[in-house]
């Protein structure tokens, strides 16, 4: 059975059909209802150009992916596809990426839209008043920012989790065993999450009247070698931390086999904490001690966002809706009291 | 100055100045330099959507991406993605991710194919006798292969590193130390690579006259756990081997793990190459003893098969082309002479 013969037997026309079945709020309850029961009972499945062309919609989702020979994409990006994909399959939704020089991204939005090529945006990794989302905003694109921007003056629909809650309650509970000089090894501090889990470790900290010097603090890109290198200075200077909170379970690595390599031990020594977004290719169960994370899934992330981008597509979601997920605390092995 | 004005310019259609600088065939040499200067001189860049109308050309390169829930991209996919996009970038291209069903690919093949969404495609992770190359045969539409599929009646186009050499003199140098019980850890037994990769192995040991037994084999989603798993695995066993090759830097994660809690030592009780893809967040460099590996960049595979993707969308890349990288052995601490 086409749509032709979907339309003709349920006495409508073929554009309410599908608008009907692609959930257009034009549509009332009952006639979706009744569009969905029929196509069900007959076997039939939309046909994507039948829909696009009774829709006027590209049946696409962008990314401007920043590109060039200083761009590493994170690694985690791939869960956040395997996501996105999943809800993107059901929905045969697809998804274009157009590389563009990293900071230069302007022109690629410009054209994209222009060309009616994608229906929604996915906006990643803001920073602090992001130039990118001022700009989807002005091209009237239905968008969704994943993480948040401070100092825009106008709402934005986003989805996030609560790094600084994450941050705040990990090192809070470290202060409850005893650390005093706890240590930060935080992914690139421009970025909205670094930003958000530093003020975490700071909050947690200010409320025991500590505080966060600068000398206990590290900022870089989120690989193996960086979380070692920021592990040596840090445990290798005057007043060395007794634990260490850290943005990422890679960097997490380096900071195991820093410990190691000057003779430590996890916990006796060193306390440690990392962020996990899930990741099925590196465990923190799998650590040589089981390693304590904020954990939240970026996979069930990239899932939500699609969901949501389909709902702006067709309209079922409009405004400047934000959605902040919390994050799990899982303690495991790698953090015990201060040593004396 | 715009396409019209350039043109004008140099009394030529605007279909013909635009065929011109997008390296059509149909174009002289003579006339494309000529085009290709007055476009530098005046400043021109070419206009994406006015290119497209020109050249009938959706300027986008097409991934039928495998997405559900049991499935798990792997993350070295970042990378590739970094590369591909690296050149696109410059071309103006974009990349179209097509989620579907894993095994289940053939609709959304068609349906890219038959809406025109994309001009060319590529295929990943092939296995024997391929179906995904077969149908984009049969629809007519450009595309390379990433890897090889054995079984195929007719020659394709295709990228691949030489796993099989890559494998073979991994275990040579092995057998050179006196090695005689050699394991592999590959990936899934049903991709062509983890096929070649086997293959290798037992070809430097067929040549010493000695056997691969199915019980030196383990064939596992590549993530640490699994190298844990396999490597306590084998060498718990009766006759365990002296030396591992290991498909993966992540999965060497695990090895390292599996070897330090039975209290062994690399390389004194056992030697280790891994494959390396080239991968910034975790180089083989960093392990607690710096790792022998087989290396080839899957960036630089991914900026390369853009390129001829490119040049099969504008017919300067005809027939099927294959092309087969050599990949470096880089030795490191990770491997010595088998003990007595």
């Amino acid at each position: 059975m086409n749509l032709k013969q979907l339309a003709l037997m349920l006495d409508l026309s073929q554009t309410t059909v599908s608008r009907a079945l692609n959930g257009y709020p034009e549509v009332s309850e009952e006639t979706r209802r009744r569009v969905a029961d029929a196509a069900k009972r007959h076997g039939y499945r939309p046909n994507p150009s039948a829909r696009r062309l009774a829709t006027g919609k590209a049946g696409m989702i962008g990314y401007v992916m920043p590109a060039g020979g200083s761009v590493d994409i994170d690694p985690h990006f791939v869960e956040f596809l395997s996501g996105l994909g999943d809800y993107a399959r059901a929905h045969e939704l697809d998804l274009v990426l157009s590389p563009a020089e990293a900071g230069d991204e302007e022109t690629t939005y410009r054209r994209v839209v222009a060309n009616k090529q994608v229906d929604a945006l996915y906006i990643s990794a803001p920073r602090h008043a992001d130039g990118r989302i001022v700009l989807a905003q002005q091209l009237g694109i239905p968008y969704i920012v994943h993480g948040r921007s401070e100092g825009l003056d106008f709402e934005y629909p986003f989805l996030d989790i609560d790094n600084e809650a994450a941050f705040h309650s990990a090192t809070r509970l470290l202060l409850q065993l005893g650390h005093k000089r706890i240590a930060l090894i935080n992914g690139d501090e421009t970025q909205t999450f670094a930003i958000f889990r530093e003020r975490g470790v700071q909050r947690a900290l200010a409320a025991r009247e500590l505080a966060l010097p600068p000398s206990l603090v590290r900022s870089v890109a989120m690989t193996e070698e960086n979380g070692y290198r920021a592990t040596r200075s840090l445990l290798e200077q005057g007043e060395a931390p007794t634990a260490i909170v850290c943005s990422s379970l890679i960097m997490a690595l380096g900071v195991v086999r820093a410990v190691r390599d000057l003779g430590l031990t996890i916990p006796r020594d060193l306390s440690l904490v990392a962020h996990d977004d899930v990741f099925p290719w590196l465990k923190p169960e799998s650590f040589p001690v089981p390693l304590s994370t904020t954990r939240s899934s970026i996979r069930a992330a990239g899932q939500r966002i699609a969901e949501r981008l389909a709902a702006r597509i067709s309209g079922l979601e409009t405004g400047a809706r934000g959605e902040i997920w919390p994050v799990d605390l899982v303690v495991r092995g790698s953090i015990g009291g201060a040593r004396a």
